[in-house]
């Protein structure tokens, strides 16, 4: 996988032509499901994964930290890293992220997070402006009922299987995950299917009809 | 049926009161369900039904155009009309509108969109200010996965039974439809109970008890 | 329970901070799930229980007023409380809270209402910044299909039991319900653990790791 | 509507034939949810509706008698009389029928229970051979979980609309219920269509093809 | 693929063997979902998969035979045939599969049945001890309510992609589909894995400790 | 807690009044949800639960033995023990139990065995007679999916909090747990009640009616 300036593909190109391209390489369930939402509307984020995942926990041992993994993940992600955190969700058991992680992450230079698991404090973690994408809202903490157990191994979340090292593409529309193996060609394929969706919106604009448009350039 | 200027009832009407007549005239399974929401906050939504109904497909055949009713409906759109996508949602699988149907319905003087379906290119969609009712958000085009297959037949979106020419009112509080053979009755009526419910409203606020006031109007 | 001053401690106190202390107090089953949500982003509610416990009815008997309960407990809200409506959500049949709902509690000092029923007329609750917390947003009144059958009785709403007099708090993360004989002990913990979490942050803002600072402060 | 001879009818009658009819006659919403089941394959039920209307209760008052409208219907149940309890299921909480019941049901003549709330002592019920169609199975008492608190008025079970006097039909493929008004019109067509099948059985096992036999019966 | 003694490998093989073979060989997602179930405990089925694909519809329009493609497909199975409806299950709208569709497969020589729609005249289907497979028991016919459109397309039943000509096997325990390009080696591969399962099971009746059995033949 | 005489007491105590015994006691969640079935109809269990904890994993790593805490907790157990996976069902994904872990665990005279997870291999589990309760029924094998993760801590299976020692029964009926600090008590007044229910029982089949036997003996 080549290097990719993640702040000027954020400006380009968005999940919708993403998916469609993925399809088109025969990939087609790479788009979460849609309870995975942004914690604000113009929230985007593009990024490789470190992923965490989480199991359910009915007690805490004595001497036991539950946190350990998590804040291990943590203090060790980098600039361009996705915090995903894979908990099975839906879920209404856990928001495993907040307020406190969201500034952690951000000081070590993160992208963001992506989550099946809710999240609290978001009336912060908007003012941050930091982005979150979430599988719903609530304050429940993780002690005593989840704690993550591995680091940087497959996971799925959201309904998609996410590898360490994966391409975490997330807008206003939900998240894709791009494999890292096909990463190069998926958003090669992107960029070019950005002008031809230009080109058509163009078109149909003009009055055009659809079906006059979709015979010139074939994207829908 | 009269017709119905859409343009000023839009400003007096709201689903609430359309649902109380509805049920008053025996008809109490004319709103959508709750996952039907609208794509903005300020968005309200009234025309004559144009159904579209979809299916499930796994497969593309070859030389076959999966667009082809969709695209006919769209071009046959005309003012006064709401496309309505029977997708027999809740679904994660298919969002059949976005940003381009979206262009192409206006530019036809369409009113708007009602999907039980997802919906995806929100962000656009919100800046053309096109009324949109969907029934969730993802980036999933519908090409190998579904496909409209019948165009002006009776389908069911978000729970209720759409006949074409029926009339489809949406706003912030959900969707509702009235059946074209009670269409002028249910907004005769409606209209009167607006103004029951603004006499309600004024008197509670000069802090009378709520028994008396609805002893007085009989709504709530 | 000692009296509290609701104003000041919505200003200090969120429903994160207060989960967290109730687990800590061995009361883990405390937060509505997460379909519970306020009818605008920046609602914060702070109030002792008033409980409605609804029934599912699919008829109106002649000389029957079916919202009887409703309109006793509403002329009976006192400042300081909060209206919980128990309608075994999440649920698509009906929405019992609205406008003039919204109103008549208004005028009796009410502090707000929570349901996991439905609600709406939820624009001009928005423009009225009363309050309400509800299992979603439908146009659907409770006549010929639910009722309230008894005021000031224990009854679970989002998934939490409430009794009469506990307090209930709510804002953007969710709803938390504090039992009246554990009150005073949460909301004191409550508010040093308010002091911890803003410890924590400020030493995460100036970059340290979260390792060191969760040794030194315990809150994550 | 007629009296009719249920023991009679048991033998020839079953459910597919019946909402077959009732779709002919435009009632298309008659025939329970599949998970409503019998207590055992064999077992047939037909007769007379006497319904009771259950809602959730979270306590039980002092002095109060959680099982007294359920107590007054049994006692009052008549041969040909099937109770039908709507619990609003499916559900996890209650199980209101069981051994006890079904013996006092027994010893009152009754025909049987339907109910979408779950069954106990199922071991019990199928040695007395009494026909129970319930919405799953568990131990629950409902005495501090839910109450009936109506009796012979209209309820929903199993997601159908029942009054009291409707005709209760179910067997091994599940439970159809015929509105008072149509019951003499739909045993009469029904017993007709039983006619119909029979004579496509026989040819199609004389190896027939499908398309012949159903172009001459009209049946499938 | 080789030709296969369906008859002969029914006695032998079994769907958790299949299910771990396949896994093996990277396909993850080959067992039906369980609420696909055998219409009778001893059901065992083995055949070649022919595909009808299905869709919700809510009218029959002037003139139109809505069994059409239902008939077309029943009429032309072959011996070894299985018939996999797919009705993108789990429903509770139609059973699309019977006493008569039962009657016409059998006289053609057909395998059995899989759907994950409902299944109606379960008493006569067990008489007649032909194996299908459902999605649950109802009695509601298709007309009015869904379609088959599509013979021997991909589709999907039960979560589970079928193509037609993969092998279709059934048994208590649910329904695995093996594609037809790796059918040989799955079935070869089954073969074998049936050995050391008996092996392992010899040698714990023996009485020798599950460590020690599975490190000498790996199979649990 | 007593030494019981499991085999004696399986005789004549059942789910239901074990589960009307601890609801007097103010145990009210501890009857696993109904989706938990006996894997035949007159499989009894009563022991102590022996728990494993499960979570779900999507990639085995090399060297890894993803059975090892699975092989560990069968190997441990002792005659009275109750095999408890809890693995957060409902569940498509996983059975974690099937023939071999019953011969396993019945060569170690352990009594059974309660998974809200799937479980194979029905048919031959069935022919052993061993009493195992299950979450559903798939051929799904638990490697690449899930692992048992702790042995003999707190877990949920059912919906119910099961600690290690807990007394575990199970029938036709349902799962009960009992907490192993009230199980003298609740075994104590579970004995009585059954005396109780007899006479109920009896005095009904003799025709009085239930308001008079319900005012003698307060059961129902």
């Amino acid at each position: 996988m080549a290097e990719h300036d993640f702040a000027a593909l954020k400006q380009t190109l968005y999940t919708a032509v993403l998916s469609d391209v993925l399809d088109g390489l025969g990939h087609m369930h790479q788009a979460m499901r849609p309870f995975v939402r942004p914690v604000f509307d113009d929230a985007v984020i593009m990024g490789r994964a470190r992923t965490g995942l989480w199991m359910n926990a009915y007690s805490v041992a004595a001497g036991e930290n539950p946190y350990e993994h998590e804040i291990a993940l943590l203090d060790d992600l980098k600039p361009g890293d996705v915090a995903v955190f894979g908990c099975d969700g839906p879920t209404d058991r856990i928001a495993p992220w907040g307020e406190l992680l969201s500034t952690a992450a951000m000081c070590r230079g993160a992208e963001g997070c992506v989550t099946d698991g809710l999240v609290r404090d978001v009336r912060q973690i908007r003012q941050m402006k930091f982005p979150v994408f979430h599988g719903g809202i609530g304050p429940l903490d993780s002690r005593g009922r989840a704690k993550m157990v591995a680091i940087d191994v497959p996971t799925e979340c959201g309904g998609v299987r996410v590898a360490p090292g994966d391409i975490v593409f997330g807008d206003i529309d939900g998240v894709v995950i791009i494999p890292s193996a096909i990463a190069d060609e998926t958003i090669s394929r992107a960029l070019d299917k950005v002008t031809s969706e230009n080109h058509t919106r163009d078109e149909l604009l003009q009055g055009r009809l659809l079906a006059d448009v979709y015979a010139k350039y074939g994207v829908l």
